[in-house]
């Protein structure tokens, strides 16, 4: 058995504390639900993110190291982009859920194709699976149907919400020691504004599937 | 197969409200956590929660019934008792998890106990497991031992919250429309004076065990 890859603990770490945050994101979220099922119906997708990080926990102290350790250099700018995007109602909350949640996939995806297979897919299943993605963009339109003011204004929270993930993931480069970026330089050929254009390409159609204009 | 009862859906609809209440508290407190291993592991006891509350609304749908119908006669009185008992840090969370959830435990079990066989064992399955309260004793044992002051306050906080309950317990009873107080009446030879002697009696035990004065 070959040793632990000094990267994978950096990404795992990101990957856990993601999970973590996105779990007391959705918590709180839920309390501004307008009924019941809708509340209860976050509450489980919460549950879930914190199924997926005992998986990635479980995993870190696996090869060796400590999840809370792992986590640490991710705490500050993670924790700085949600302070600085809290959402003010009901509609907020799923939009950032859904365009949020749907970049950082996109980014870990492309970041996991540089890793050898059982951790791959690791990174690969804890990824939100499509139900909040399609429970948050029904939540939209059906707001947008019912009053069609609603799409400039949640338009414009989308553009606030990419431009803080931009600023912070700055931070997140930083914090992680090089690790991450260096896990993207490995894989073959790699292209990186061919990436970006990639994430901002699936960006744009996630928002036009919900009815916002990018 | 007979019509199913109607204090059955009722209580149901108590404990799945109180699971999802219990959820929300649990991953708030998850922020007040000194640390990540503490924070990750308040918010895996919260992720419990509404794996519980998932079996409970289940089966409140397989009775025919709608689980926001039937959580939505306590929503206003559970909502209150915790409205006017918001932890101001980390050792008052703990404290209202380990003497609040334990009461309510020993209530519902008491309830449970005129129920028929599955249902008995449903409710008795979602109660809580020891695991939340061997961590709140700990935790609030530790806090004393580093601060022996740290007693006088927290055990003055666990009065606080047996008389909000006790004072939110009269509008529960009231919302439920007699089925609860049906429901224990039912049971054979209920001695009313004697249950709630036993609830004081355990609670009384649980503060000595977490280093409290009652």
């Amino acid at each position: 058995m070959s040793a632990p890859d000094p990267a994978l603990v950096d990404l795992l770490g990101l990957v856990a504390y993601g999970e973590l945050l996105a779990f007391d994101r959705l918590a709180a979220d839920a309390r501004l639900a307008p009924d019941l099922p809708r509340r209860a119906a976050l509450s489980e997708m919460a549950a879930a993110e914190i199924a997926h990080y005992r998986w990635i926990a479980d995993r870190i102290t696996a090869l060796g190291a400590r999840p809370d350790e792992a986590m640490t250099p991710y705490v500050e700018a993670l924790q700085a982009y949600h302070d600085s995007t809290e959402p003010k109602d009901w509609l907020e909350a799923v939009t950032k859920a859904y365009v949020g949640d749907a970049v950082s996939d996109d980014f870990l995806r492309e970041i996991a194709d540089g890793l050898d297979g059982p951790d791959r897919q690791l990174i690969l299943d804890v990824l939100h699976d499509s139900r909040y993605a399609e429970f948050a963009a029904t939540e939209i339109r059906a707001a947008i149907e019912a009053e069609p003011r609603v799409a400039n204004r949640l338009s414009m929270w989308a553009r606030r919400l990419v431009g803080e993930a931009l600023s912070q993931a700055g931070r997140v480069a930083a914090a992680d020691r090089g690790a991450l970026t260096a896990l993207i330089a490995r894989r073959e050929g790699v292209d990186v504004p061919a990436l970006f254009r990639r994430l901002t390409d699936a960006h744009t159609a996630r928002m036009t599937a919900a009815g916002l204009n990018n």
